[in-house]
């Protein structure tokens, strides 16, 4: 029999917002991995658990840490921001699980900060839409922008995912003149900082306004549709042409 | 005080995939508003609760109902599958709610199908991706058209819903033949039917197997992006252009 690991959604911070599933995932492992910002997100309840980390940039690393446990015969989980299947490690620890054929993956889905920033300022996506990260770390600048065109192209409602960091302080503002180029300037936006923890808060305004906006890392975008309204301060996206 | 109206996504279909946060709100209500195949998915925990519903295609009637029963003084929630707010009801509650400005709604986030369908299949929207509706219903066939053109052009991993219905028994061919316009046959690509039900059963073919697959409208589909590889009977899309 294959050795199970999960890979957990734990959505986007506080416990409720993780689903039953990935909950009673975690309450039935042995050892939970993941990055340490998350685990701290943990409550009582995995306070026996052993927990197990290593910095950013390591994500390798801790994927590696999670094929090993479960080679000693524990019950491994990597834990997750959002869904471990958006931007999270589910695609690098099946990558990396190529050299572990002893070892079986599941992953486990949960509500992505796409959803979790939607639900906070309305219903921006209920239509089609896309998400876009503007971190070029893993993805060259120009392919970036052509997916932002196409987004524009298509009509789509955007969400927009790692809008800004220390060393990309302007590329939220590129991404608007992108948009620009061809969406109108008071275009409904909005965005959320901290989704799903104390602190958090949101804005609305127009593409225009966002452009020159600062958010910080923790901060999803979302950008309106040709059909998006601001109805009684919330961004909604109607779901078609006729209601 | 304004009356309160919780619009609920409970995931794909078993209570389990539903937040706690989700759970926690039903369980606190006095009434609860669905189409009648969600109301069926609740349980036991459920059952004392009143439960009203409306035919398919009276949405409106629907979202009505949850005003005049929050006037009533209930604690009133709808409940959608998936999230409230991807092709769901959130949108519609708030372009009705302008008419019941006693009424304040709350969008309580779940895993849409294009996350619960991912994580069955592995990991196909692990970097940018388009969420795109076949159905034709709510929007020109020409939009859908342009859509599914600028996901191709954008090199984005799609995840398609409504792929099928009796009436549009052809749709599914007719946006893989748009797709293959610009993709190569062999993209990896999958599909999952009846997702968080028993019954659930997931596929992995290329576009063009697909164009010929007939699915049912309870299926999601899943289009690689370029970077999109199986590995090991999962679909799955890299994070970025180095791990």
């Amino acid at each position: 029999m294959k050795h199970k690991i999960y890979i957990v959604g734990m959505g986007p911070g506080e416990e409720a917002m993780m689903t039953m599933q990935a909950y009673d995932t975690l309450l039935a492992c042995d050892t939970i991995i993941g990055y340490q910002v998350y685990l701290k997100l943990l409550g009582e309840a995995f306070a026996e658990k052993e927990q197990l980390s290593t910095p950013m940039k390591q994500e390798r690393e801790r994927c590696i840490l999670c094929f090993e446990k479960a080679r000693e015969g524990k019950k491994v989980s990597l834990i997750c921001s959002g869904d471990a299947g958006v931007y999270g490690m589910a695609s690098l620890m099946y990558e990396i699980g190529e050299s572990y054929p002893d070892c079986e993956l599941s992953v486990v889905p949960g509500v992505t900060a796409a959803l979790s920033g939607a639900a906070c300022l309305g219903a921006p996506l209920n239509h089609d839409f896309c998400v876009i990260s503007l971190s070029d770390l893993l993805t060259p600048w120009e392919k970036i922008e052509k997916r932002l065109r196409a987004a524009a192209d298509g009509d789509f409602a955007i969400a927009i995912y790692n809008p800004s960091s220390r060393k990309r302080a302007d590329y939220l503002m590129r991404a608007c003149d992108i948009l620009l180029e061809t969406v109108e300037e008071t275009r409904p936006c909005g965005y959320v900082e901290n989704i799903g923890r104390d602190e958090s808060k949101m804005e609305l305004c127009t593409l225009k306004e966002l452009r020159d906006r600062q958010v910080n890392m923790f901060t999803t975008v979302f950008i309106g549709n040709s059909e998006t309204k601001i109805i009684d301060g919330h961004l909604v996206t109607k779901r078609g042409y006729h209601i």
